[in-house]
């Protein structure tokens, strides 16, 4: 199963590091502690709503622009790990046709 | 601050009503409580990130498509909520240039 907070963390770490911030930089401006950030970065801690808010606010980033890339790579995900996906409702055609 | 699990809570109960189905059959089919379920819709729980994909694989949607759409409506609320934002990095050009 694809899970939310990797895809999440991965892309919050790449953000920070294109910023050449570190963990202890952007984990004070967001008010969270350090070791917090970096399970959630890790993808081993699930973010809260307000606590993802505050990390986006750190990084001067739109919550929306991170769901996008988010979204973006999981549908890569999605499409390596389940190459052929019939949409709902088409599924068994022949089936449906007897 | 915008919140994730509200906005995920709006489109996931969206997607289960345009389906037409009720909150008993999603929970059952994705085997989570019908009140966990239903907390999660409201935006009062954040879930899991993998009863999410639980919820959505119940769904039939794939999580990517559930974030996309977060995304844009995360996106719609920003631009109401901040109409003027400038880049990071232009701030107080008044400032820097004196």
């Amino acid at each position: 199963m694809i899970l939310l907070r990797r895809e999440l963390g991965d892309v919050l770490r790449e953000r920070r590091q294109r910023q050449r911030r570190t963990l202890r930089e952007v984990s004070a401006s967001a008010s969270v502690s350090l070791g917090y950030l970096s399970e959630v970065e890790r993808g081993e801690k699930e973010a809260s709503s307000e606590l993802l808010g505050s990390i986006c606010g750190a990084l001067g980033l739109p919550l929306s622009e991170v769901l996008s890339q988010v979204s973006v790579r999981v549908a890569e995900t999605e499409a390596l790990t389940a190459p052929v996906q019939l949409p709902v409702g088409v599924a068994a055609p022949i089936a449906s046709a007897a």
